[in-house]
């Protein structure tokens, strides 16, 4: 076994650096050249033709899981070469928001081979968002089992929410939206705008906040959240960040907190999409403010902190997609606070972003003719 | 004649602020909502079906003149329908970036009737920027003649600039690019990479800082520049301001002074499309320094100074589209600096901005279905 195959072997995990070295997925057109903050950095196409591609995850061999939201699970191999959609993923609601969203490895993938989906969940009363695993077999996914279902189910296509963060303590984070409900988010006996936390089996962690309020759901780890598709843990931290979708206006960057409220719908720095405000002040006493918002909107969806050799300006930065905002938001923290920001455009809407295992970015546009793009730096790293 | 119909036949100088009103055109399809700092704000389409649109100009009437790249010449009416293509417009070097460009009224339009196109005219050697004007009479551009072409003619589809600024005092500024031909921006003795200073007619003000230099061109009013697509005047200084497009990174806010020299190609904030700096220091003493850059690069084209009634906030800014970072840029200015800046994300790249009669803002998107956009408050402003 070569060295290089033997560094793709080793499973990834959160805040691992590992060191750069070629691009996973070699010669690819370049989309434009953007000057940023860590030189200038092409932006190069491994493949497109993926129906609104949702969420990534690169397997231990370097090839890379991605899912298109109408229900597809595909592998891209280290040609750039995309699968057939892989058989055994969960039946899923596709309508608007919904349909199939996250894809993950179990930190312990090497030893025990689950890959985590997250999914719009059809069922009686309509959908909500679900958490299921299963087992790469002969290009198969077997063994399939849901671990969690958001309750109760509802009739309509908006705010699933999705992310699976593993916490490197034995748990998971999945974040939900609330329907599109408004008021239950507030309501601690339903899945609403909760963020949830379970062990991999979907057993209940005996530290969770509310484990021990009857009249609440044990898996809430926090409430108030209006719809959260970015989510990524801080490897020094070991905090959670999420970024969550504001309505017209309003979108937040926040740390969520163990049994913390972070008060949608009563208070938002957002307005109303009719332009009336929802909330004067924006803020309230009770309620965990935002670490920041945005106006006007970046629409937030796929996050992860980045630790890469392939730049090394940015190393120890969360990346944000941006929906509409077309782009990566880059954020440095301190503590509880933003420490500084940075913008960098892109051509499409983003869906979600990772690291790969090359050190470099990759990103997911969210259209009908979606595509992978790797950020790599303009001029290569000088040898020697 | 009805006081509104009144209002509308009033020649649009610069600077003048009319009433906020009804829009021109009336019940649109809404493009999308976004939160700024004058609240929320709706982005209405009026009509798509143009190709490549590059410059807006209101008529007195209220109706809007519109050129698409490849050549035509439109009106949009007041119930948001577009004329078939005005006959009487020149032959253009329609390739690349070169077409059909900019339109604007003379000052005294109600009196005179010019109307001054900008376009990529082909001739011995390429194509080169050129400026003409004509009347508009039984629907055709009549007495349509050229009074200024850019010299020399070069092969190549690039850096046209275009945008035809009046100065308030009797002259017009015309920008344009310097053919993507880098050092002649240095030279004086070719127009290329320069900002041109004229009266309406094509002659030359005695004013002009080089009509004692033998070597160099007369219309030159400013030098060192690579490819301006945004210019307009500040209405209570008179001072031109310009945006220019730079290579990677490094697009600047300029306030060209008379006889001055922006340093292009010598010296620049951005980099070569292949990753090497262009200068190190970004400047030099024996250049002005652009007020603003841009890394990443926005991409500005149009530019309006707004002191409209429809958005009570923004009221004394300018306004840049940005193609590339789909956009507009909202920028005060103090003197001679940028006292505060704000983005406006769009969905599109927008290719002009103009101050509406009616108070309102008005965008072209540049793409083969390119819209018209109206920003309008989300919610009407509260009579009495």
């Amino acid at each position: 076994m070569r060295p290089r195959s033997l560094l793709l072997t080793l499973p990834l995990c959160l805040g691992a650096t590992l060191a750069a070295q070629q691009p996973v997925f070699s010669s690819h057109d370049e989309v434009e050249s953007v000057l940023t903050e860590a030189g200038p950095v092409s932006v190069k196409q491994i493949t497109d033709g993926l129906n609104h591609p949702w969420g990534i995850e690169f397997l231990p061999d370097g090839r890379m899981l991605v899912t298109e939201r109408e229900g597809q699970l595909r592998i891209l191999d280290r040609n750039g070469k995309l699968s057939r959609p892989i058989q055994g993923t969960p039946r899923v609601f596709h309508h608007g928001q919904g349909g199939l969203l996250d894809v993950a490895l179990d930190p312990d993938y090497a030893q025990n081979g689950w890959i985590y989906l997250s999914f719009s969940e059809p069922g009686q009363g309509g959908a909500s968002t679900a958490l299921g695993r299963g087992k790469l077999q002969d290009g198969r996914l077997e063994d399939f089992e849901v671990i969690f279902s958001q309750e109760p189910k509802i009739d309509g296509p908006n705010h699933f929410g999705g992310r699976i963060v593993f916490d490197g303590e034995g748990n998971l984070f999945l974040t939900l939206g609330e329907r599109f409900q408004f008021d239950p988010a507030q309501d601690l006996s339903n899945h609403l705008g909760a963020l949830i936390r379970i062990h991999p089996d979907g057993s209940v962690p005996e530290d969770n906040p509310f484990v021990d309020d009857a009249d609440a759901r044990d898996e809430i780890w926090s409430y108030g959240h209006r719809n959260v598709e970015s989510a990524a843990l801080h490897p020094d931290t070991g905090d959670l960040w999420i970024a969550e979708m504001g309505p017209l206006g309003g979108d937040e960057l926040n740390q969520p907190e163990k049994g913390h409220n972070y008060g949608w719908p009563v208070v938002s720095w957002g307005y109303h999409y009719n332009g009336s405000k929802i909330a004067e002040p924006p803020t309230h006493p009770e309620f965990t403010d935002a670490v920041k918002h945005y106006s006007p909107v970046i629409s937030p969806s796929g996050m992860v902190y980045y630790t890469g050799q392939g730049f090394p300006e940015w190393q120890d930065s969360f990346f944000i997609g941006s929906l509409s905002g077309r782009q990566l938001v880059r954020v440095e923290v301190d503590g509880h606070e933003v420490a500084h920001e940075e913008r960098i455009p892109l051509p499409d809407r983003i869906r979600d972003v990772e690291q790969g295992p090359d050190g470099y970015l990759y990103v997911i546009t969210d259209k009908e003719n979606g595509a992978i793009w790797r950020l790599e730096p303009l001029l290569p790293p000088q040898q020697g």
